[in-house]
C-alpha cells in the first residue's frame, strides 16, 4: 500500500479563536501533515499547543518563518497577512488568508469550494478565505443560482461574537454574569475591537459589525455585497445586507430573502435541490418546529438551511433561514477545505 | 378654572406583563380616570396593584363587571376577548382590545394613532390594537408613504421574549443563570406556550414566534404581513416578515426593508421627514456609532430609527433599523394612546 504523501502546514495565528479551530479541524479531518508549524506574533509566541496528542510550542512568525512550507493558513489579522504573505509566497508557499486583506484583489481567488472551487487554478501563491457571514450565505444560494439563475439577496444577519474573537465571548459571558448578579459591567470590545464607543451586547443586539463606511453600510455589509459577487461571478448581482450582533456565542444566523430568475419556480424544487446540495444540511420541517438555530449547529461544519417559502407577492421571491458555526465552515474549516481542493487539484504537490 | 372630566377605566387582564405596562402607563400619562377597575381570570384575581398611591384589588371578570365602564382596555388572551367584549360593548364601553381576536374583523377599526387615528370614527365598540412588532414598523413607514409612496416592505425582526409574557422573561433570565453554572435546564415555554417542542433561548435565536400557518409563514409573520396592509390602508402593498425571537428581555428590533414609489429620494429627505415625525426618534449617526439598540429603548414610549441608508442597486430602496419598547409603544402605551383619541375625537364622552 502506498503511503498517502504529507504535506508541511503552517498555521500563522494560531493561538486565535478560528487559529485553534483550524489546529482541531486539522485533526478532525485527518488532513495530510508531514509537518506542522505553528505562528504568531511575539506577543503569543512561547504558548504550547496539542496536534494529534504530540504538543507544539508557538513561534514567533519571521520572513524565514515559510521555509519548506507547503501550505499557510493565516488567521492573524489583516496587517499581519499583508506583512508576512509575499515572505511565505516567496518559500514557495501557498497562503490561504482568512482575513480581509487581499480578498478583493483581483488576482486573488476568492474561494467557497461548494461554489468556486475552479478559481483555485487562478492563484498567484494567494488564496483568500471569504468572509464567514457570506461563506454560509453562498454555500446556500449557489445550488438554488445553478437551477434557477439569481437575480437579487437581501440578507439580515443575526452574528455570534466569536466573529470578533475570543475575548469578545468572554465579554459576553463576564457582562452577562454581570448583569444578572446587578453588578456593573463597563463594555471594552463590542461592537467594534478598537472603535470609539463599546456598547452592552448581553441581552442586546447591536447593529454594528466593523466599521461605518461613507455610504451608511459597515465594513462587514459591504464585505457580504461585494465578496458574494465574487464568489458567485455575478457582478450584476442585486445584493444588499443589514448585519447585526446578537448575544450568542457561536453561530452565526441569516434571514435571506432572494429572487430566482425563473418564474414558477416551488418550495418543493428548492427543498428537493438542497436536500443534495454539497455542505448543506436542510432543516426545515414546520409542522414539527424543525428548523436551524444557532445554539445546534456548534461544533458541525455543514451549513443547516430551514424555513424556506415562496414570497407572498413576488412569484420569483423566496425566504429562507440560514445558520453555520461562524468558526468553522465560517472560517477554520472553510480554509482547511481550500487546502484539501489545493491537494486534490493537484495545485499542491 | 374648569375641572377635567374623568373616565371610568377597566384593564381586563390587570396582572399580565401588558396589563402592569398599562396601569403604569395611565399613571404617568396622567389619564383622566374617575374610576379604575382591574380586572382578571379567577386564578390571578384577588391580587392587590397600585394606581397613584393607591391600593387596588383585582376583580374576577364577569359579565356585569362593565356596568359603567367608558373604557375597556382588555389584554388576558384572544378567547378571553372572545368571550367578554360583547358584553363591555353591550354596557357601553369601548373596547380597546390588545389581542389578535378582532384585529382582522373588517368592522373593527386596526389603530396606530400617529397612522389612521381617523379610523377610529368607524368604531363600533371595539377598537383592536395591532401586534407590537407591526406597531413600530407602521410607525416608521408612514410618514415615508405619506411623502414618497410605498410599494413593498420586506422585514426581518429581532424580538424580545417579554412579548411572550412575564414567565418568559423569567425563563430567559434562569436558564442564563443555569447555562452560566453549567446546570442543566429545561426550556417549557418559548418558542410558543403550548406547542409541542421548547427550545434553549439563552445565547440563541430561535426563527419562530407564534405558530406555523399552511403556507411555511408563521402566525406572528402573517400578522405582520396582515395588519400592516390594514393599518396603512395600502391592500396591494408587498410585504413580507421573518420574525426570530432573540434573547433579549424587552425590546424589539427590525431591519426593514422598503421601496418607496418615488425615483430619486434621498436618505437626507427620508431623514429629515423623520426628524419631525409623530413617535419617532431618530438615532441616526453611524460616524459617532449612533443607532438604536433594545437595551437603550426599555421605559419609553417612542419608536427609535436609525442605519437609513440607500440601496445600492435598486433607486427606490433604502434600509432601516427601527427599536421599540415592545410593551409600550407595542402594547400598553398603543392602547392608552387609542383610549387618548377616543377622548380628544370626542368618541368617548
Amino acid at each position: 500500500m502506498q503511503q498517502e504523501k504529507g504535506f508541511h502546514v503552517a498555521i500563522l495565528g494560531a493561538t486565535g479563536a478560528v487559529g485553534q479551530q483550524m489546529i482541531k479541524t486539522l485533526e478532525e479531518k485527518d488532513f495530510p501533515i508531514s509537518k506542522l508549524t505553528l505562528l504568531s506574533s511575539a506577543r503569543s509566541a512561547g504558548k504550547k499547543l496539542q496536534f494529534k496528542g504530540v504538543e507544539y510550542t508557538v513561534q514567533e512568525v519571521q520572513p524565514e518563518s515559510f521555509a519548506g512550507v507547503d501550505i499557510a493558513l493565516f488567521s492573524a489579522g489583516g496587517s499581519v497577512s499583508k506583512e508576512f504573505a509575499s515572505h511565505a509566497v516567496k518559500h514557495g508557499a501557498i497562503v490561504v488568508d482568512n482575513t480581509s486583506a487581499f480578498r478583493m484583489d483581483k488576482n486573488v481567488p476568492l474561494v467557497v469550494p461548494e461554489v468556486n472551487e475552479q478559481d483555485l487554478h487562478k492563484q498567484q501563491g494567494i488564496i483568500a478565505n471569504p468572509n464567514c457571514s457570506t461563506i454560509q450565505m453562498v454555500v446556500a444560494l449557489e445550488p438554488i443560482r445553478q437551477k434557477f439563475g439569481l437575480n437579487k439577496v437581501l440578507v439580515s444577519t443575526y452574528q455570534a461574537v466569536s466573529g470578533s474573537g475570543a475575548a469578545a465571548v468572554e465579554e459576553l459571558y463576564d457582562q452577562t454574569k454581570a448583569i444578572i448578579n446587578n453588578e456593573a459591567y463597563k463594555p471594552t470590545i463590542l461592537p467594534v475591537k478598537g472603535d470609539k464607543k463599546h456598547y452592552q451586547i448581553a441581552f442586546n443586539a447591536i447593529p454594528q459589525i466593523d466599521k461605518f463606511e461613507e455610504n451608511g453600510f459597515t465594513f462587514e455589509e459591504m464585505k457580504m455585497i461585494n465578496e458574494t459577487k465574487k464568489i458567485m461571478n455575478l457582478p450584476e448581482l442585486h445584493v444588499a445586507a443589514t448585519c447585526v450582533r446578537l448575544p450568542v456565542a457561536t453561530g452565526h444566523s441569516e434571514s435571506v430573502y432572494l429572487e430566482v430568475n425563473e418564474e414558477s419556480v416551488s418550495v418543493q424544487e428548492i427543498k428537493a435541490l438542497l436536500t443534495d446540495a454539497p455542505g448543506v444540511v436542510l432543516q426545515d420541517d414546520p409542522s414539527n418546529q424543525i428548523y436551524p438555530m444557532p445554539a445546534d449547529c456548534v461544533g458541525k461544519s455543514d451549513v443547516f438551511i430551514g424555513r424556506i417559502r415562496k414570497d407572498l407577492d413576488e412569484s420569483r421571491g423566496f425566504h429562507m433561514w440560514v445558520v453555520s458555526d461562524n468558526l468553522l465552515k465560517g472560517a477554520a474549516w472553510n480554509s482547511v477545505q481550500i487546502a484539501e481542493s489545493l491537494i486534490k487539484l493537484g495545485i499542491v504537490k
